[in-house]
């Protein structure tokens, strides 16, 4: 939707339960790939070394950029950090941060490495755009890096967000143990793939109904669903909240496969 | 520039010295028309109550916007302050304010009041463009006005500039009595046109190499030139340095004059 405001064109790659298909990418023909390599925008999924090598190649042969959409890496639980394609081919791909996640999404501070070619270009479009971000915001944050806070919030962090993770993911184990949960072992949320006889789109109005907001993950897809999946965001929810919250959507499933009307609709 | 890469067509209304052309108005086919009516950029010309209201009728026959950008009316020094036309048609008007120039311009805030139709669109627009303005910036602001420092703020500040206005017309009419200042009565520059004996790119140049950075009149003109001018921003430069810079401005010109090279060339 914003591609098409923007006069681009989208076309979707297939990204595999844990991985981006490779095959899928030799037929692309596109002039900029956005990848989201350290935790795919919605599944969770991380690029596979092997497909990291895969793209750079892909973008030398066709003389395309990437965009490497970094926006949640700084919380991982279980895994090993990844690095950033960036560093394999500085000259193909622009690397994208953002405090949106780590301090608050209301502060709009990212920020972009570039290859050497597109920083004028990229700095003229930012003058059009909006003349530049707000000093005092810049200055703000320039400051908290430089005394070392940032490093300290986000340690301070890790440890509250996996224990929300843990809560959750504990949760539907004991609730809705064939929810299948998907891209755990980072980011801020996850995706839990529905079992083949529950639809998407009635278990999000039978858990609104029930008092949770719970997103599905249809308006994400490029090509027509496969497989319903729910997204839970849990940066901003106690643990005692999100157990109660799964409680409720296992109130909601079990209504919907009764066949009943839901208890609270 | 900025409204070709957007896509749009640019068409230039005349404004004279002191006033928009309404005569080019009625021959004018836009759906658009931008006008910064209190204090028009460059000239500094006001929009006489005749003209404001030849430009509403101008849009109501024509189902065409007005975007009213009032980009420096807090600061008037020597007449009454003057209606918003947005007042006289708030269907048709899009009225438009900023932070930038009464606070600072890197605190980028600025607001619209738009007709109801408008409302949605915009909202849905500004999402795509930016996800929202930040939000500790605004909480700021709104506190900022809501205990009256900005009020108090403004009251404070006009003084200062208009001391400093004044210092800038009592010099150029001191060392450079055959300029012409106009737009004086408000906002925080002026432009003072050239006599027909000096032409602007050579004037900008001079005084660049006698260390004064001024800037001419051209860059903002949308039909050919058919006088030159400069343009002096006051809003930031002690009176002193205001008198020495108009000082070194008037050795430049004399050194133009001459014929002989510039002295500090």
């Amino acid at each position: 939707l914003h591609a098409a405001t923007l006069g681009l064109e989208l076309i979707g790659v297939p990204v595999g339960a844990d991985r981006v298909e490779v095959d899928a990418l030799q037929r692309l023909d596109a002039d900029v790939l956005v990848l989201t390599p350290s935790h795919q925008w919605p599944t969770g999924a991380v690029l596979s070394a092997e497909a990291r090598t895969a793209v750079v190649e892909w973008a030398r042969a066709r003389d395309a950029v990437i965009i490497e959409d970094d926006y949640d890496a700084e919380f991982r639980y279980d895994r090993a950090p990844i690095g950033a394609i960036h560093g394999l081919a500085p000259d193909r791909v622009a690397y994208a941060g953002t405090a949106s996640k780590t301090l608050v999404p209301g502060f709009r501070l990212g920020w972009l490495v570039l290859p050497d070619a597109l920083v004028e270009p990229f700095a003229a479009a930012k003058l059009v755009a909006d003349r530049g971000s707000p000093v005092l915001d810049q200055l703000t944050f320039a400051d908290f890096l430089r005394r070392g806070e940032f490093d300290r919030h986000l340690r301070r962090l890790r440890p509250v967000y996996r224990a929300r993770r843990d809560a959750l993911v504990a949760a539907l184990a004991q609730r809705l143990g064939d929810l299948r949960p998907t891209g755990i072992a980072a980011g801020l949320h996850l995706v839990a793939w529905l079992p083949d006889d529950l639809d998407e789109t009635e278990v999000v109005q039978a858990a609104r109904a029930h008092g949770v907001a719970v997103a599905g993950i249809e308006p994400y897809r490029v090509a027509p669903a496969t497989q319903g999946g729910l997204i839970f965001g849990y940066s901003s929810i106690s643990e005692s909240a999100i157990r109660r919250g799964i409680d409720l959507l296992a109130e909601a499933i079990a209504g919907l496969r009764s066949g009943g009307p839901s208890p609270r609709a």
